[in-house]
């Protein structure tokens, strides 16, 4: 089992070591990662420029390869050969939730996408470390635990075609877990507000302010499963389509 | 009827000059997009830098808005207070065609999706013309009328709260395009391949490389609608959920 261990906070997150030691447990690694943060990034994919790669070493001394392309991309190359035959892509661990409509803008997840769509499994890691003190660092001992557990599961049951994984995972101790659920994607409540501000030389600036999103706390949903201390696993496909919408559309009078 | 148009082209983009025009047949018309192209950029919402804003003007003379935030920044913006209400969003004309699984890399399609988030219907509009030759510029004319007519038609029928509308037009004069058809997300097949190059002082580098993805010419789908000559409308949702894996899922032994 090769396993590609990829992110979009940039190479050196505690995050993605976490992560690449939890996977070192359950077959060969190889660690291909952004040189650079690329947070809420959405689904890129570089075309318009070449890609340099080079070799790195992660905190463990282990080495790693980063690219200065998207997270995307950090899929695409491995997977167009760059590397040998690559059977699972895990992305992660994201230090904050990926919940509810938070899906179409992480990069932590379109990775996981970008795996599924050239027919390798993909799956999402992201942890609620949001939750903790500022001023502690995060500690992503176990939700790296969690992280292998979920992989040694899915690949004992042999994985899905054509579905990511996204899984987030509570900020608990792995003894306070409560365990884990196969949820729907739930609703964000975004709180966003235009924060405008003037710079010395009296030019106006924005910054898309206000307050922490919240979430609709519902049974079934990520947001609900978090929220209740249990690991959130949501499949999500790439099927965009609204198909109740369509029945409806096909009654407009389209001139 | 307040619209807002955007792109992920740039503002100087000629599909968004089309566009506005178009709109300004139904209401009153605000642009305001990206300083430059973004394509291919997914959904980015910028967090870590204030944005700046600043007017331009349009090429017909019409003044319009331009930001170096992402094309969905240029939605969020506006619709968080820096216009007046607006009452629906629509981005492009797309020169290229955002069918399958380019919905979820393309930035024209999550300015949309930006907007049904924060509850103001999306549109997005791109035009074949990748069909064109390469060395004559292409004309919008056709596809900016097929937008008013859709928008037209959706406005009388009432528009839909959250369902992104994916509009996707042939690369044809209005009399050849043989209708509207209601459609489903069908299959891209990418060709991409790895192209390694070394550069002049022998250090390797990487293109995203390849033949231009093609579809699965298949009835029902955008894909096949546009094949055949069809305006393609597809409902889109956010809700990413892959049910069927759910209860696949709830089978699964996890440990």
């Amino acid at each position: 089992m090769h396993i590609l261990v990829t992110n979009d906070d940039g190479v050196h997150a505690p995050g993605l070591l976490a992560l690449a030691q939890a996977m070192r447990q359950i077959g060969q690694v190889t660690v291909f990662a952004p040189d650079r943060n690329w947070s809420a990034s959405g689904h890129v994919k570089t075309l318009e420029r070449p890609i340099r790669v080079s070799e790195t070493v992660l905190a463990d001394g282990t080495a790693a390869f980063m690219s200065d392309g998207a997270p995307s991309d950090c899929v695409a190359l491995p997977l167009l050969g760059y590397v040998d035959k690559v059977d699972l892509v895990v992305s992660g661990i994201n230090p904050y939730s990926n919940i509810g409509h938070d899906v179409t803008y992480s990069g932590t997840v379109t990775a996981a996408m970008e795996a599924v769509i050239a027919g390798v499994p993909g799956i999402a890691f992201s942890v609620a470390s949001q939750d903790k003190p500022a001023n502690v660092p995060a500690d992503y001992g176990p939700a790296g635990e969690i992280a292998r557990r979920v992989v040694e599961s899915a690949i004992a049951a042999g994985l899905l075609e054509g579905v990511v994984l996204n899984v987030n995972i509570p900020y608990l101790s792995v003894e306070e877990i409560k365990g884990m659920l196969i949820t729907r994607q739930g609703l964000r409540v975004y709180r966003d507000a235009l924060d405008r501000r003037v710079d010395p030389r009296g030019r106006p600036y924005y910054w898309i302010g206000g307050e922490a999103p919240t979430g609709v706390n519902e049974e079934g949903t990520d947001v609900g499963a978090l929220a209740a201390g249990y690991v959130s696993i949501t499949p999500l496909q790439l099927d965009l389509t609204h198909y109740k919408a369509m029945e409806v559309l096909k009654s407009w009078d389209w001139k």
